[in-house]
């Protein structure tokens, strides 16, 4: 009996939380996981006695049970089980039904999908869902790329379940065509390991450059949660500092300083590197994980070197504050950057892509909801043709105010010797972004002489080149890529 | 009749410098290139009368002059053209016969046509060029990758060709089997942009920081090249800074200051956020091009923000030696991360790359050629296992010596308002190395609190989660990858 609204492939934690979600707000779901012991597990727990959500073993089942036109919604691990799934629903389906992939696939994979679905007569969907566990159980960001029709039929379901503002606004939306909204999840991850290579930092510098005690640091970083740095990453760092496990001992002292990632902030540097956007904070993010897992190397250099942490001579009230404003530019420059790549990603796919609404839809629900993306969306509100977010006047204000800080900081990390690159590059940038004329005069020159490979003249049409040696041919590069 | 050395495909300034450079060592050249024009041009002009070129129009008699197995050496522009005239060339090709590509192909197609020639009893060999037109004429440096039947056979011409070091090495020796010298001259490459960006913010803090004048830099770059930082980047940096036009004026102020670029730079990043190597410095110096190109913003933004160069207030010849000091240990962080990259790839691809070979080739000849190069050979001859060069006494002597002074200049480009995007990678991937400990326990933190991704702990094994919030689930993340 066709009667469940929606179905969910995959019973991890994200895909029965999202389920769970889903069921609370009166939607049918049926269930179904690859191997039967997750929905063994789900019944039994968490799901036991929830009409709303019915357990499946059978695929065929699984599909028969579902209105139409039928939506499946997938949890499930990105990569080839995705491509698995697919061919294993394809036969099930009937025309104009949705799959909806929920997992953090890359976006050119959604784009093939997407094509190779459409060959079939189905619609398909990748959407970025952000927020982890607890954000799939209560509300998490939801960023749905494919058809427009598609979206109508989701909408109703995928707006409810999502996130909502203060203000009640759904943090999900039409994010546009194929692969779109994986590749805003792309972003959107790119961003999170900006944010949190940023509060590192900042640890770092307040723990060791201060001398500061995980009580002092839970209690700024609970200060700063009250104001414009108010956001989930903030609020759960202050929870983490504040932790202790059962025999009274700050979890977060034992934990080993080796970052994980598992690809999505990767992908987003190389696009930049593709699209030629310079997306330095969230690089040197990602480059700061790599860096920490080389943990034996850095115990031999540390050794080598043996080079200490010099605490900070200064006055320590003025440097929490400067960090707290450092922080907050450099965030700016981190969402600026971002959005650039949105930017260029519109000119090269085609997407018409919605800068205010992205926000909209990281306001809530996600990993990297904050207070201050409400003033991205106002900032895009006034000029939905805004070129950078630093040319907006409130960023623009901001800037000028918190810049000097941000220096400030800098320095202290120079003269301490506490690394801290996601900071540098925030400045860098600043005072590149802000200089209207940079030395890459010379880069060019230097080129033209060792390949002949030309320059650009001020104030003159054409391509011009120098016989810098005397020798050397009259004729320009062009076996000769660099 | 079979009786010329090698054939030349390609006839543009790589190519044409490259047969007329064969042609004087002795070698007997056949030139053929896909239109006449070039062929024509040539023999009218460099190769007039020089018994050693022989033209060719037609691609079958170019092939049957060569002697067995043929050597066949393209210079062609990278990318479909390579694949085409693979094409064009097999029917008429022996067994055992050799074609080289010499241009900068991207690895991993010519790891692909090396399979593929292979399937045609066609030895591959993606070889690496650098030295520009110039190099190209009197000795560039050589990365042959490939069998090492087709290295035996060309090894006594492309060591003959090549550059030679002051004690008469050549700089072009077996790399490695299939895409492993293009690798290599990719990173070079990558290298390369390292070293031209460090220039650049030298010449830009010395210019603006310091307002110093062309005369003034030329005359530094000249004495910097006397010592320690001798390089042909530094040497042609002080003849550019000399350069004037007919009408006296220098031309390095008429240049537009948008770096171009054509991609190698750029893979190198890709390549090692692939691979997860912090290539810190390469690739802020790839954004570093990708912001200069983004002229009008800039302009834009410097005419909102109205930001001035603050002119350096200390003592300049103190700042001057400091620059100096900063440039050769950015240079040295930059190779040591270079390195890292090429460890990682014997991993991946299972070459066996010869790293003090490597630095020999780059001694002379290339883009890259430097004095300093000699003390990477030394490293890697000292100890051919050494981890990381910032280990080798050389090196960590003088890094402990010079450290200082890239604080100096970080110090004041941050004071100035001079974007040193390169300089501040440097320093804080020093900081970070040389660290036994950073913040990352606090990333792995976060990441368990939202995602469920478990954490390590310090001297215990196995992965951990915390219920950090007391709700969410016992199941750690599968599904949500970050």
């Amino acid at each position: 009996m066709a009667n469940s609204n929606i179905g969910m492939v995959g019973l991890a934690v994200m895909g029965s939380n999202l389920a769970r979600n889903m069921a609370s707000h009166g939607f049918k779901v049926s269930c179904w996981n690859y191997t039967p012991d997750l929905t063994d597990k789900f019944f039994n727990g968490a799901a036991k006695g929830n009409d709303n959500l019915v357990p499946f073993y059978d695929l065929k089942e699984f599909v028969d049970s579902l209105e139409k036109p039928r939506r499946i919604f997938m949890l499930i691990m990105a990569g080839s089980p995705v491509d698995s799934m697919i061919e294993q629903l394809l036969p099930l389906l009937d025309e104009g039904d949705i799959i909806v992939d929920g997992g953090n696939s890359h976006y050119p994979d959604t784009i093939r999908r997407y094509e190779y679905c459409k060959e079939h007569g189905i619609n398909f969907v990748g959407c970025g869902v952000s927020g982890g566990e607890e954000g799939a159980l209560h509300g998490p960001s939801l960023m749905p790329g494919g058809s427009k029709k598609a979206w109508e039929a989701l909408k109703p379901i995928l707006q409810t379940i999502c996130a909502h503002t203060d203000n009640g606004e759904p943090c999900c939306d039409y994010v546009g065509d194929s692969g779109a909204g994986h590749f805003v999840k792309m972003v959107h991850n790119g961003i999170e390991y900006g944010d949190m290579e940023l509060i590192c930092e900042t640890y770092n510098l307040l723990k060791n450059g201060l001398g500061l005690s995980n009580d002092e640091m839970r209690d700024i970083f609970k200060e700063w949660n009250e104001g414009e740095l108010n956001s989930f990453l903030i609020e759960i760092t202050s929870n983490i500092l504040g932790y202790k496990d059962e025999n009274g001992e700050y979890v977060v002292d034992t934990i080993l300083d080796k970052a994980g990632q598992k690809g999505t902030g990767k992908w987003t540097g190389i696009e930049a590197l593709d699209e030629g956007v310079p997306l330095t904070l969230i690089v040197d993010a990602v480059f700061g994980r790599c860096l920490s897992s080389m943990k034996d190397e850095r115990v031999k250099a540390a050794k080598e070197y043996n080079k200490k942490v010099v605490k900070y001579e200064g006055d320590k009230a003025e440097l929490i504050e400067n960090i707290r404003r450092a922080l907050y530019v450099s965030k700016i420059i981190s969402y600026a950057q971002g959005y650039q790549l949105f930017h260029k990603a519109t000119e090269t796919f085609g997407w018409e892509l919605n800068n205010g609404g992205i926000a909209l839809m990281w306001r809530g629900g996600c990993i990297i909801r904050s207070k201050f993306l409400g003033k991205i969306k106002e900032a895009f509100d006034k000029n939905p043709n805004l070129e950078n977010l630093l040319l907006d006047d409130y960023f623009k204000n901001i800037m000028i105010e918190y810049v000097p800080a941000l220096r400030e900081v800098v320095k202290a990390a120079v003269d301490t010797g506490i690394a801290a690159s996601s900071f540098f590059s925030a400045l860098s940038y600043f005072d590149g972004f802000t200089s209207e004329k940079l030395p890459a005069n010379m880069i060019q020159a230097q080129r033209d002489y060792f390949g002949a490979h030309t320059y650009e003249v001020i104030g003159k049409e054409g391509h011009f080149h120098t016989n810098w040696t005397g020798e050397g041919g009259d004729i320009s590069s062009t076996a000769y890529n660099r």
